[in-house]
């Protein structure tokens, strides 16, 4: 953790555009949150044009998801969707209202990674 | 918010049906939580055959999440469960034992949209 | 519920694998939750070479997550990962860094299901 899925239209984010901006949020997750780079997961998920809408209308939405163990505070998260809208609607070019981003959470105890069940926030 | 992510076996749901599907949810949705359209995304995930399953066997199961603020009543999620099967069923006349829905909710601080952290329900 | 979804890279699960691990996953899951077969829905959903990154490499990252009922143990989950990961891995052949599963919740009422809204752990 975490596990970063972005959803696009096909063709919004090229080859060279995922790879830029997916080392750009390993860059800054790891050090935000001050975990390992290896911890950090990204999948792209394109979907074909006419799989997004917005508004009832069919657009280039673009959503970003990413499953975190809870502990954090609510601070550190406003803190980290801020900068993860910078991010996301530089690699996207998306306009305002074409973004959403979520921050998911669960224990710690039920997340596994590295063969291991994940520890606490607060003992790491 | 909401996001909602419908995944379904590609040629289930044709354009034509997805656009007419994605405008009645919209609409639903609007109408229901008093939230403006455009605030309401969704994505189609299409999967081909052979990559959905159902109590072990290939099926064209159909599955609907939709994330959205945490603070609202369970007789409202209740409610709006039943609305989005009717819906959802109708459109993909799958039968009862292959569709699954899931409301997964986040606090409006975790989420942003309009390039704003989300108000809580109860300040909106 | 359970619904799983298994994200991978596009060959790394081919047909037979998959149904394999379907089956396998959908055995362990019904007598480990003593749920009925039938409640477990499993999507793959794979991506393109290019769309997986781990640590900001490209790489064939492998995640599996599963949304239930709230109300299961810490150790039941627990114990459920484990033998997840166990599945998991063998299936994929995924070196440990490259593995993420996450187990996500929601209250019984915010799930429907062969058009019931799902039932409480307790009362099942």
């Amino acid at each position: 953790m975490p596990l970063y899925t972005v959803t696009t239209q096909a063709g919004v984010l090229g080859g060279e555009v995922k790879a830029k901006f997916a080392g750009a949020l390993t860059k800054l997750h790891s050090e935000y949150a001050g975990v390992p780079g290896n911890w950090v997961h990204i999948v792209f998920q394109d979907y074909p044009p006419g799989s997004g809408f917005t508004a009832g209308k069919a657009s280039a939405t673009a959503a970003l998801t990413l499953l975190i163990r809870s502990g954090r505070s609510a601070d550190y998260k406003r803190g980290l969707l801020k900068r993860l809208w910078a991010l996301f609607q530089d690699a996207t070019g998306a306009p305002d209202d074409e973004i959403v981003i979520g921050i998911q959470e669960v224990p710690a105890s039920q997340a596994m990674e590295m063969a291991q069940i994940m520890p606490d926030i607060s003992d790491q």
